[in-house]
Parts: structure tokens; sequence; C-alpha cells
């Protein structure tokens, strides 16, 4: 599981600062979260393929989280894209994408799956084999929800010398990378934890922007792997945060304290501190684990414990 | 009269290109015309100041002339803009944009105006004392209007040394910028050609992206000062352009010989090209005084004769 940073600030595109977009690659399949004005250009510096985007997660309606996309759908269809593309966002997304692209006469040749969220529950809106996507309800000034993306265990490893050893065909590999036990032409049975080592631990990540401090979230993201959960201020800003229904970054920490998640990544940073380093001071005066997102940068998760 | 190029390519905005933006300055007051993805990073990057625009025209409802319009309005409401907005543009125009206002709940605190352009015919959709706006008609593939953009004729400046032999009082000096004859107490009349010299000479500028070559505009940009004609391909690609209502250069210098006008700006250039001078060279076969749009660069019309 590996995570790209294409913004991280609040409010307005800037110079040298995007607004919310990221790219979770879950096995191959890339999510883009939110998509801030000037994501597609994000995404092509970022050297991200962009027909490899097949999900789309808009957290709420507000600009800075959305702007992006009617841009993006449009150059998709220039690109001459023929994927069904899934949009997953706040009841009215479709409704904006759809008069813009009637207005422009351009209606693109793939199709776009709308599954507008209404729910004030956490709710499952997308399952395969691979990854579970559920919402978690976030409180801001309007309707919006945060996501919770959970990989699902994979392959088991083939342990090689041990399969050598009982000399099993290749055609059983599957069956043992499954976590299947194996019957020897003699009648003894080989079990799987003999045959395979475990794959890779299963990730899972939570976004979770824009929101005002606050503790029901905790139960949707117990445990996870990483949180990014929005600082749009430091505590001295506290007030503000509050009216604004937005956090701080000592906030932030004592969420993903309460909730012991592995790793907490912070980022929707307000443009009017210079120096971000401040966030993360704050917030490890709180919990330890403390990543800083950048735009541009990528976090694996797979190399992290 | 200045104009400033914020984006000047087809299609979709890439890392270094935009699409179509473009400031005009008339007597410091600041025009924008079309308003693509990204517009607002470009006014950053080009200093231009947000608060002094007050006029957006927008030509067509193609994504790449307006998908940067509804984050610009957002970030003049954060700004905390109070001044009214005038917005030009094809019927269409204000639902997207008051759609957009009001699922994210974020009505600014100035007055947006809508002017929404149906006519087929040339209208006049603003004059003041110091400008006049008309629509061009234009032929794509959905309803496009160039403008029109006429300075009127300013001040005369004061001949000081005239003045003073007259020893004429200041309170007169207004009167004779406004091209006044003065009276003297003796009676006799001084003729204002005497006491001062012609003002700058108006320009004007004419704005016509996108269209397929279509001779009907000429009459409308006869003789202007400057036309920003698209040319979104060479001439080897003229079948192109026809099938997709655009121009090639060569296109582009015909109108500008035809409708004799002092100086040709190219712009709206296909991504597919890598080196404009083409452009540059292709038109100059027809038509000797072409200037090649870039991304931030400014033409000052007064310092061109």
């Amino acid at each position: 599981m590996k995570l790209t940073i294409l913004g991280c600030y609040a409010a307005t595109p800037r110079t040298f600062t995007n607004p919310t977009a990221q790219v979770l690659e879950i096995k191959n399949r890339l999510f883009l979260i939110d998509c801030g004005e000037g994501t597609q250009v994000q995404l092509r510096k970022n050297k991200i393929k962009f027909s490899k985007i097949n999900h789309i997660f808009i957290s709420h309606l507000h600009g800075d989280h959305f702007f992006g996309l009617i841009g993006l759908i449009s150059t998709f269809s220039l690109l001459g894209r023929t994927t069904k593309l899934h949009i997953y966002g706040p009841m009215g997304i479709k409704e904006i994408i759809l008069l813009q692209l009637r207005l422009s006469n351009s209606w693109p040749n793939f199709e776009l799956i709308f599954q507008e969220l209404t729910n004030k529950e956490s709710e499952l809106i997308l399952e395969d084999d691979k990854v579970k996507v559920q919402t978690i309800p976030l409180k801001h000034r309007i309707y919006t929800n945060g996501f919770l993306f959970e990989e699902k265990e994979g392959d088991r490893k083939l342990n090689i010398e041990a399969v050598n050893k009982y000399q099993i065909d290749t055609c059983y590999y599957l069956k043992i990378k499954k976590g299947g036990d194996i019957t020897l032409d003699n009648g003894t049975v080989i079990k799987n934890e003999e045959l395979s080592f475990p794959g890779i631990q299963p990730k899972s990540y939570a976004f979770c922007s824009d929101t005002i401090f606050n503790e029901t979230i905790i139960p949707n993201i117990k445990k996870v792997f990483a949180l990014y959960h929005e600082s749009t201020f430091l505590q001295t800003e506290a007030e503000l945060a509050k009216k604004t229904f937005h956090s701080t970054a000592s906030e932030a920490a004592t969420i993903a304290a309460k909730a012991q998640v592995s790793y907490l990544i912070l980022g929707h940073y307000s443009t009017r501190y210079e120096n971000i380093s401040l966030f993360k001071e704050e917030a490890q005066r709180v919990f330890e684990n403390v990543l800083l997102a950048e735009d541009g940068k990528v976090f694996d998760f797979d190399a992290l414990q």
C-alpha cells in the first residue's frame, strides 16, 4: 500500500501549494482521494498513469476538494479513455459534473458511475477480492465523509525448501499460497504452515479531512495502520479551528492516540503557517509516530513497520 | 493597453502549459478573458492583483476556457472581496456557478452579476467612459463569442510652455486636457491645439478563440490594433482544424491580413507541437506583423507602433 500526496494545503491553490488530492495504491490499483483544482497537473508531475485510476472518492463539496474533478474527467475523455470511472461523493456531485458535460456538449466515451452518499452512518461503498472501502462520517460545515481503505489478506509465500522436500507438484502451488493443506500420494496431510510463510501484512488507511475534533470517529478507525487526519491549524488557533469545523495538530494526535493507529499523517495545513514542522512538533507531544504530508511526498506503508 | 497571457494552449493543462486565460489592462482596469483550470495560480505567478479584476469574459463553455472560474470566484470570496464581479459568458454559465456555490454552501460576500449571451449577432456588452466591449460571434462546435475591446480617446497632454506663456490658471488645465479652448481676460480665444498635444492613440484589441476559419468576422475586427486569433494547428493539419472547428496559423494570418489589423497574436496551440516558432513562420508567409503568445508573456500595445 502506497500513498502519494498530490496536494495537502487548505483553501486555495497557490504557486507552490496544492489543495487536497492524494493517490492510494493498493495492489497495483490506484484510488484517487479528493481532487482539488490542478490535480491533473499534479498527477502528471508525479508521473501517475491516468488510465490506472478507476475510482475517485470525494470527501465533501468544498472547492479545494473537488474543483479539479470536472477537468480530470474532461482530460480522461480527451485522452481516449473507454474504461468505466466510479465516483463516490456527496449527493450533488453527479449534477455538477453532468451539467458541465451537457453545457460543453462533451460527453465522454466512457461510463461515469456515480455513487452519491447521503448516509450519516459508516457504510461499505466498495469491496472486491483485494480491498474494502467504507465511509467515515465526519463533522464539518457541510456533509463530509472520510474513507477507510482496508487491504485484504494477500497470498502466503511459498516455502520452496519444504515444497521441494515433499516433491509437491507445481500445480498445487496456488492452493498452498491460498492457505490450503496438501495431501501426499501416501495419504499424509502436510499442514499449510509447513509449506508457506505469511504474506505481506495487509495494511489499512483512513483519510479524515475535513473535520472538527470528533471522538465519535474512533471506533471506525481503531488500530488502522495509517491515519491521515486534517490539521488545518495549530493549537494557538484552537478557537478558529472550532469555529470553522477544522482540527489542530494536537487534536489530530489525540484522535490518533485514542484510536491506537500505527502512524498519523498530518495535512490540510492553512497557508498562514510558513513552517509546517511546527505541526509535527505539536502533534508529537501527544502521539509519537507523526509524519508530515507534503505535496509530491510518497509514503510506502509496506516499508514502514 | 497591456495584455498578459496567463495561458495559451489548447485542450488540457499540463506541467508547463496552461489553458486559455489572459488579462487585458486598459487604463488601470483589468479585464480577464477566459479562465481555464489553474488561472488563479497563473494570476499569482504573474503578480496580478485579484482585487483589480471586476469583469470576466468567457468565450465558450469548453473546459479549457472556463474550468478555473469557480475556483477563482471561491478564492475571491476567501480573500474577503466585497466588490461586485461582472461575468459575461454563454447562457448556462450562471447555472454552473450558482449550483456549485449552493452545494458547497459557500455564498460569496460580493455580488455576482451575470450577463448571459445568446445573441448570434455582435452586441455591445459593456461601455463606460474609458472602454467599449462588443462580442464577436465565432463559429465553433458550441456557441462561442470573441470580444472586441476599444479604448476611448483619452485626455490630451498639456503644452506646459504654451500654458505658461499665456499665464493660464491651473483651474483651466482639466478643460484644456479635455480639448477645450480658453478665453483670456482680454477676450482673446486660444485654440486648444496651441495649448495641448494629442494624448496616447487609443488602442483596440480583438480576442478570437476558438473558431474555425471564418471571414464573416472581418467587419467586426477591421483595423483593430491587435488581433489574438487562435491557431490550434499548422496547415499540415488543415483537415483536422476544419473537422474540429479550429484554425491554422496560416488561416489566422489570412484573417489578419484581410482585416488590416496592425498586429496578429497567435495562440491556443495544440500541445502536439513542440516548437511554436513554426506557427510564426507559417503565418508570416501571409501577414508580416505576427507575435507569438506564450504563457507569462506581456504585450504592451502602447510601446508598439
